[in-house]
């Protein structure tokens, strides 16, 4: 992640400067006739696994814990421990950070980009929500879990608190849509919000929707009302 | 291409399958209230390269000629020949189809992952609009070219014959909003209309935007009317 924030940096500070020209919104173009919503911050969630504490036993060694790296929203946090994504006919991602804290069941979160590379079909599903969802391996420095479910496109969310929700009068579970500014923005429909007294606002996307838009973490969406 | 688009019929093969359950669209989530414009089929553009004489003969061979191996719309067609893109710091994509015919000017088209990839700044620009674009090395089996522009991402963009432009109520350089259905599916905006009598009916995106919204080549769109 480390790479991936310095790459965020670069892009930005490039942005700020006179190539970014080529990058600033044309008024002409905008699609969105009213400012709208307030802004919600947005986190883009590159490839990851949580795992269950079998899993962390076998990948990493018996009794062995996950070392803090960054805190992430909602008391989640990115480890320092990797773990490489083995999918079809020795299709491979070789890094995938592993998210804490532990959870109940193991479970990859992967781009469509890489369910090309893995040579799977991935389901789109609630994080959570892994019954039936694509095969995997998993190997790490002390072994490897062989899965026959629990890799999935996460489905787009946003995180919020009862006073957000109160806010941009939504409640949990509902489906939004989500609207992003920008010379390569657009509509992301079927974003799920997820209310919590634990979460603080932020939009969840991986790195092929925002690859596609043109969006950094700390970009901003609103709630598009049609 | 071939492994492309075998990969592209697999998944077409299991989204009818009983995996597909998640893939089928949820009525409630629905964001879009009319079916709306007839539908324009999708073409996913994978990174390429379009060039020049000169260029041909560095990296080729002087006098070559391109290897005709797929026909696409408006006369070009993707050839046998293949090409290394490097970026910033050694950073290189291995794989680039070239497409014919030759151009005046050389050109590599890639998408914001590749961009990423190749530790590169690559701006938004329509197709042949490269002054000031990034800096790019092709390198192919007889010789290397080192550019100091000539890669881009490009716009998304719309090919139509003066006769769909009329059924469609658009013009040529006319920007659009562009309607994708489906569980993953959204809204993209700033989408370009080229209408020229030898273009058919198809819409231009790349992969990151292709695998944001869930699409394969040969899927559908619609322009769409706020």
């Amino acid at each position: 992640m480390d790479e991936q924030l310095i790459r965020d940096i670069t892009i930005r500070v490039l942005r700020e400067t006179a190539q970014a020209k080529d990058m600033v919104p044309h008024a002409a173009n905008h699609i969105f006739r009213e400012p709208g919503e307030p802004a919600i911050p947005i986190g883009v969630s590159a490839r990851h696994v949580h795992l269950c504490r079998e899993h962390m036993d076998i990948l990493f060694g018996a009794g062995s814990e996950l070392s803090f790296y960054k805190e992430l929203m909602g008391g989640q946090f990115a480890s320092a421990e990797i773990v490489a994504i083995v999918g079809r006919h020795d299709n491979a991602i070789l890094k995938a950070r592993v998210l804490g804290p532990l959870r109940t069941a193991t479970q990859a979160e992967v781009s469509g980009a890489d369910s090309r590379n893995l040579g799977l079909l991935v389901p789109l599903r609630d994080s959570g929500d892994i019954t039936g969802s694509a095969p995997i391996t998993l190997i790490g420095p002390s072994g490897a879990v062989y899965l026959n479910e629990g890799c999935i496109l996460a489905r787009r969310h946003i995180h919020m608190s009862p006073a957000d929700a109160m806010r941009f009068g939504v409640k949990d579970e509902d489906i939004v849509c989500v609207r992003v500014d920008g010379p390569k923005g657009g509509i992301f429909s079927d974003v799920l919000v997820r209310v919590n007294s634990a979460f603080s606002l932020e939009m969840h996307i991986d790195t092929d929707e925002a690859n596609a838009f043109g969006i950094l973490t700390g970009d901003n969406a609103r709630i598009y009302i049609i």
